[in-house]
């Protein structure tokens, strides 16, 4: 009889999928079993694939989503934990940690595309900040949200910088407060998301919202996308005096230029693809 | 046969209808044909109203309304198009135009009386931000809103100034990436208008609504709406301290005596006329 | 006959009622014939309570209720006008009752636990301030909600710092001038308030949610609301910065140890007191 061959290992499948849909750039959380918690590793490949599409002229928009029954649970508790064991009790990583997420959720705000949110379940702690830090967001009808840190003795303080930049005071103070989840329906009421669909339907809408946008010009999205982030955190005469010269800039481009003169025309205007 | 008298040239319409109702200024874009767009003439029609009205004690209110189907289509494109033969391809006039706009809307803000907008049609682009710019707007139930610019290679910059300082984060990222218009419905639901009235009713209802605060002392609405725009930009601490004082100073003056006294004996109050 | 003895004074009742519900501070207000105005006794009663509770560890969460048909009119205005006597018309003395109102406000927002307002009638000028300036607020259906001041020539300055931080702009524009009430529905549509309840039930309500908070890391509340407040004023990056910090801290502390370890063991957690 002959040994049996080493059996295989067998190859991990990848926590982030990376697909194209056309222009549209489909990033799929998949740690399925750990409820798409943003791990080390999950926030090192968003972020990875977030500066991959940064230049990529082949995509024109990202839509974020997620397999599994939870969209993400927020940070991996375990991973975390593991490192109260370090000599400083884990405060160099927690800080790492916590720095690099924060960095990850700030370079979808400066993504020079948009991000569309599809959430297919619950999006709690980090996980409803990544949905806070997109775009534009898409709920399926069973979705939920909630900052539920408050409950495990940690305050989802950096969730609340996206969440409290979407929803009202008060809103997000109860959420905050009570760790308790709001349904797709309250989301969408407060502002957290856009649109609420069928169960099933949020990840097709979200890449067909996608594409609506994919198909203006790029340069004047990403124009605009960072002049909305700026602008909001100036005062209404520093808006408008930087606003004016980014409209100026805008019409001197040559996709203004093509889409004012085919508006005009009443033809189709076909922008550059830079 | 004697020679036909030259044909008289017909007076052109005003761009901007100015008119009195009570005490209230209505203010009247009446360029139909062209969907209202602010082009040059129009934006400074409207500036000089507003400094007009500035200074005048027999106006205490000022509602903004149009003519034709359309309130404001934005910008004057062909106006703006025609100048892509300046030597510098435009630049300077586009600079020129996207300020006095800028410095008109703003002008709506620091105008010491309320502004209503009765918007009657579609607002879109910068007249979206005339709306938005607006104290309050009353918008008939066939109105609609967009910030189409996008749709033409020029995002709405300047307009989003305004919107999103009305309007939630999502909400306002929504229509300035798709383009799509939101009904006066929708509109009312994230912040952009105070009331939906039927079709042909804004324009009563919007001076209604004028006359209403017009029937209130002068120098307290002036007080009060200089203050909150400029509160709304310091924090909380700074805010109260400033606020602190400009009650102070109401308290002061003569028609809080005079209403408070009102008040008190149970009568009406006599503003004084300032 | 003998002399009747002299008839006792019947004994004040207090302005403010101060109470405890288990962990829970139910402060009432307490001048039902005066509609419970914030005349300076009651100010500083209100104050002086937040002060008390502020380092008080048996007090995990506070109610702020009221006693009669309304919830408070605002400032007294008979207590405001007897000072126009004054060498100085009053101006020291109001430019004081604003400082210490605009302070006991503030108290409010920095006291380390949450404030829950429990609305059972009409909260006008700074009545309506202190429901903006809690945490969270429960009305009765019946409530109302209104920054009458410039009914009497004395604009809701100070009001307007807490409500506009609430609610969106053109809503808030219309409740100062105007002066109209909005109910208690509109109220939670716009995010002045956080639930509606049945007429009677509004501090029961009020205090079941506070318990509901009571329960948590009296730790981890306090420093998530202390970052809330503090992080809504910064930029995106500054933001985040600090809330990376304040998580960093959060997780070197006792109570999130115990909280991820209760998580991760599925266990209830047990809070340190203090």
């Amino acid at each position: 009889m002959t040994a049996q061959p080493a059996r295989a290992v067998a190859p991990q499948p990848p926590i982030l999928l990376r697909e194209k849909v056309g222009s549209i750039a489909v990033l799929t959380l998949n740690r399925p079993a750990a409820r798409n918690s943003l791990s080390e590793g999950l926030i090192a490949a968003l972020h990875g694939a977030l500066r991959d599409i940064h230049d990529d002229t082949s995509v024109r928009a990202v839509v974020i989503a997620a397999n599994g029954p939870a969209f993400s649970a927020g940070h991996d508790m375990k991973e975390l934990t593991a490192r109260r064991s370090d000599a400083d009790r884990g405060r160099a990583y927690f800080a790492e940690i916590m720095n690099a997420c924060s960095a990850m959720m700030q370079a979808v705000v400066h993504l020079p595309k948009p991000v569309v949110a599809a959430v297919q379940g619950i999006a709690t702690a980090a996980g409803c900040q990544l949905v806070a830090s997109c775009d534009l967001a898409i709920a399926s009808e069973t979705a939920g949200f909630a900052t539920p840190g408050v409950d495990i003795g940690l305050f989802c303080s950096t969730p609340m910088v996206a969440l409290s930049r979407n929803i009202p005071r008060k809103q997000a103070m109860e959420m905050l407060l009570t760790g308790e989840p709001v349904s797709a329906a309250t989301a969408k009421d407060i502002g957290l998301v856009n649109r609420v669909v069928k169960a099933g339907t949020e990840r097709d809408a979200a890449i067909a919202l996608a594409q609506q946008v994919a198909l203006k010009s790029a340069y004047t999205v990403k124009l605009g996308k960072e002049a909305f982030y700026r602008q909001a955190e100036m005062s209404l005469a520093n808006a408008y005096r930087y606003a004016a010269e980014v409209m100026t800039e805008n019409m001197m481009a040559r996709d203004a230029e093509e889409g004012i003169g085919a508006f005009i025309e009443k033809r189709e205007p076909k922008w550059q693809d830079k």
